[in-house]
């Protein structure tokens, strides 16, 4: 095998080995960039469901209200250890793999400058062969001209030596690189993995603790105290006026329709808001 | 406390009770069916990562190539169970929470039906109050209205119990409902992470296996197969006749240099493609 055609075919081989990490290394940049985004959408959504229990725990009696409250603790708990992942693998896998990109830029620089070296050893012999064409019997020339392919053939060799050391350690670096990113991301996700496991078990535990009978006992209390005494039932028909004080103010009566009427509209306005929004309509499809 | 003023305020807490239980079960349906879609986003995006690491652990070496695929392979087990996560949500959370919409729907239903029959016991007592003040001596009249008071009366007795039921009935699923569907909601998750704890550690394992010394020493081999024995360097500048065959065809050097355009300009569309798309770009600043 000749020199230069060799030479070729090792530099083909540096160039897929380049080009290829260049390839690849770039899609799984993308690609963790992109899932580290969607978990820190998948955080938002749930501090969002944070939000919305400790509200509705605020509106609820103490039992469930202490159960809720405690249930969106350890689950704003889980959206912590979630930053956490999301920072991690922003600095341990995305960064280290757009740093990638500015390592490859380098040595495809290097390739580059060994193909300038390796064109100019092509140019000489190919100058060479022309003179040797036109005037054979110019010693003179001809000799300048050898020299020249000499000292191009010289440099070529030198570029090739240290290019091959430069994709070696690209490579080796590479190989590290790989192991270590992908052990990086598997660790990131370990450790979230285990922490939410663990807050989720707490909260699995207080979910189960709640008492809905004690808060079933306040709810009828409340209900019957605003009832009042009305299993008395002093049906007062047959003597209306004494028993039945609107008689003295038909205007109270309206007015507690008029509030009725308040309280059925925005009954109806939050159907609107929440249970026939689009989202809830397109889920319910 | 008079009768239908705390039928009043009773009706009030159970219209409160249900617009409150609209309210947060429609938003909770409708962020646990977006933390859902977000994560079977995050699955989506899991799939990719899993699709470019077998492509490219089919251009590595043996070694990595087998770690990669294995890597993959524990990462697509990782979306199976995230898979069966979303699933489970949607069947165990979302959809018990969209039963809510239709369970609340038929409790206003009873709630309007009684406020109708209470509206119309005022309604006898507002036309009772007029004819007292019209024709107070009317006695048949008076009767006649008196009694038609007293069966509004009993009529909206019978359905405030009836109501009263219903709403305490309602209440009790309500609280059984929260404590169920969040108790579910918690369980998948600690599934979920349970098991995927479980593939990364074995993941972990394997990417820790990898003995890239051997990757190397193959990557090293194909460079120095495909260089030849250029260590000899025979530089055949001083009699390039014999040892250049390019001498005999200028075309074979030109196609060379033409080739070697091309694989630059594939070389050029990759950053494109890759390190340079608008996604990356993004990431890098």
């Amino acid at each position: 095998m000749n020199i230069v055609l060799s030479r070729d075919s090792q530099v083909r081989i540096m160039e897929n080995t380049v080009a290829n990490a260049e390839k690849y290394f770039g899609q799984f940049c993308t690609l963790m960039a992109s899932y580290a985004r969607k978990t820190a959408k998948l955080r938002d959504k749930s501090d969002l469901l944070v939000k919305q229990l400790i509200d509705y725990a605020n509106t609820e009696n103490p039992e469930l209200r202490s159960t809720m409250k405690n249930f969106a603790e350890e689950l704003a708990k889980v959206q912590d250890y979630r930053q956490a992942e999301v920072e991690r693998l922003e600095t341990k896998v995305v960064e280290p793999l757009k740093r990638y990109g500015i390592q490859l830029k380098q040595t495809q620089a290097e390739i580059k400058r060994f193909n300038k070296v390796r064109n100019n050893e092509i140019k000489q012999l190919e100058k060479l062969e022309r003179l040797r064409q036109k005037s054979p019997s110019d010693r003179h020339t001809l000799s300048q001209a050898e020299s020249n392919v000499h000292k191009a053939s010289v440099d070529a060799s030198r570029t090739t030596q240290q290019l091959e050391e430069t994709i070696d350690e690209f490579q080796k670096q590479k190989l590290k690189d790989v192991q270590k990113i992908f052990s990086d991301f598997v660790t990131i996700e370990m450790v979230f993995h285990a922490k939410a496991l663990e807050v989720y078990s707490s909260a699995f535990q207080n979910l189960d603790d709640y008492d809905f009978e004690r808060d079933m006992e306040d709810f009828r209390a409340r209900v019957h105290i605003a009832s009042g005494n009305y299993d008395a039932r002093p049906v007062s028909a047959t003597n209306p006026s004494s028993a039945l004080p609107w008689s003295a103010s038909s205007q109270s009566v309206r007015s507690t329709l008029q509030r009725q009427e308040d309280s059925e509209e925005d009954s109806d306005e939050n159907v609107l808001q929440d249970f026939s929004n689009p989202e809830y309509a397109q889920i319910r499809r």
